[in-house]
């Protein structure tokens, strides 16, 4: 895991398409658009009314629902489909953009995705995959932002057969939406956000699921906060953790042993136990702040 | 459980005396004043410094480490101090404070406390026990808040040997802070913030400690939210936990059933379930907000 280098050349585009004009493909042409980087953000997309949504809040100049039609001269394509189609749509992009084109992603899960792709790409073009951690369980372009991607975290991908002006071009698109890049394998990255994310997502669906309809009058703050994510898209969800599978499952093993040893801690009424416990969570929140 | 009539006289108070001036009893004394409730709020706490933090931020008129001066003449005192010491400061107050004066607390438990207060009060003084869902991870009269009451919930739990007046009075109390009250047992209120709010903290605390130190760097919103509530004082909730030791390991339980089952829609790459029960949070989730 490696910062990149800072203050790339803010490059601007003539040409940038998006496919999947969602949340986050919404503020990807929000943040492009307000920031002037591209001369033309075109969206597309398979739903006519999504489409016309993104275009009425300025996320996109055009729309098209024709991918082939609305990649043709789009020097960047950034895919912003759900995880299952991410693949599929990266070699349709990659079929139809022009021979020197530049593709990547935002999914949440990187692995599967770059081994799909890796060594199908027609010559000339190229994919690097990303994961920007700006999600939220809101979805739509309706809740994009232009400043989605502000000092938020871009986690990028290069592998061997990308090159490193590639990666520097990818790393300096995502930076000039505000945001901060890090590099890493993409085998590193679905292992650390399935401690960082993926298991969290099922923690506060399992919370959510198991909390009884008679006690939703009592909750506060600290179960609405904690079950903020359970709210987000199952269909969505689903795939990520099937796609990462092996590492969520891991990850919530991890997690598992550690609510064990609380939980035995209550069960044993063993007080000073249980305050090292609640010390090492305190402690580890209040690093992921600083 | 049954929502408390609404719009009772808001009464104001010549003396009102808060026992332990942090975030919950700071906001109280904020919110009095704020709203001219009351003549006189006597800060009552054992460190100088920290009533002297409450008494500049404007939470308290007068300030003493003197609990038997400072409740001397207060028709109403709050007691707002850890769980484990609430019923022997009441016990404290009921000796010292006017015959006829009210006292309630703040509480995230109730059974423990209210047992252990039944029949032990002198003859006139009487106490209802109070839970405002308005908690934390935040600590300290420098986070105390006016508003802090408003559209909150606060739940009471008169019982029996408690009249009708008292606990109108109480709930006035709290509705004139700006609270929605509840009323009920305190053993239901007991069950119910296992499942609400202290299980959440044991899976927030769990999550934090288990995620790896060097993961840190790729945590975004879903993991701080989760988290959130694992900043909270570990002494505080070793208290909260260990009071409410039964209900707890109950709610823990079924919170456990429902994580297997998802884990096992995973592991069994069983997607239709997977979706069942993603779905099933995000409902109860929905269902939370409306």
């Amino acid at each position: 895991m490696k910062k990149s280098e800072k203050k790339p050349a803010k490059r601007t585009w003539n040409t940038v398409a998006i496919v999947g004009v969602g949340m986050i493909g919404g503020s990807i042409g929000l943040a492009l658009r307000k920031r002037k980087l591209a001369k033309s953000v075109i969206g597309i997309g398979r739903s006519r009314a999504s489409l016309l949504k993104a275009k009425k809040c300025g996320a996109v100049d055009t729309t098209t629902t024709d991918l082939a039609r609305g990649v043709h001269s789009a020097e960047l394509t950034i895919v912003c489909t759900p995880v299952e189609q991410i693949a599929g749509h990266i070699r349709e992009v990659a079929a139809a953009c022009p021979k020197d084109a530049l593709i990547t992603d935002a999914g949440s899960t990187k692995r599967a995705i770059v081994e799909a792709v890796n060594g199908t790409l027609p010559e000339g073009v190229r994919f690097i995959g990303s994961h920007p951690l700006a999600g939220s369980e809101k979805t739509g372009p309706e809740n994009a932002r232009a400043d989605l991607f502000t000092d938020r975290v871009v986690v990028i991908t290069p592998v061997k057969g990308n090159t490193v002006t590639d990666a520097k071009t990818i790393a300096g698109f995502w930076k000039s939406l505000g945001a901060r890049v890090l590099g890493m394998s993409p085998a590193v990255h679905d292992l650390a956000v399935a401690a960082t994310s993926h298991v969290p997502h099922v923690i506060a669906s399992a919370l959510a699921a198991s909390t009884d309809q008679e006690d939703l009058a009592l909750v506060a703050g600290g179960w609405l906060d904690t079950t903020r994510i359970a709210a987000g898209d199952p269909e969505l969800w689903r795939q990520i953790l099937l796609d990462n599978r092996e590492n969520t499952l891991k990850a919530l093993a991890h997690f598992q042993r550690t609510l064990d040893e609380l939980r035995a801690a209550i069960e044993q009424q063993n007080g000073v136990r249980l305050n090292e416990l609640l010390l090492q969570g305190k402690q580890r929140r209040d690093a992921a702040l600083t």
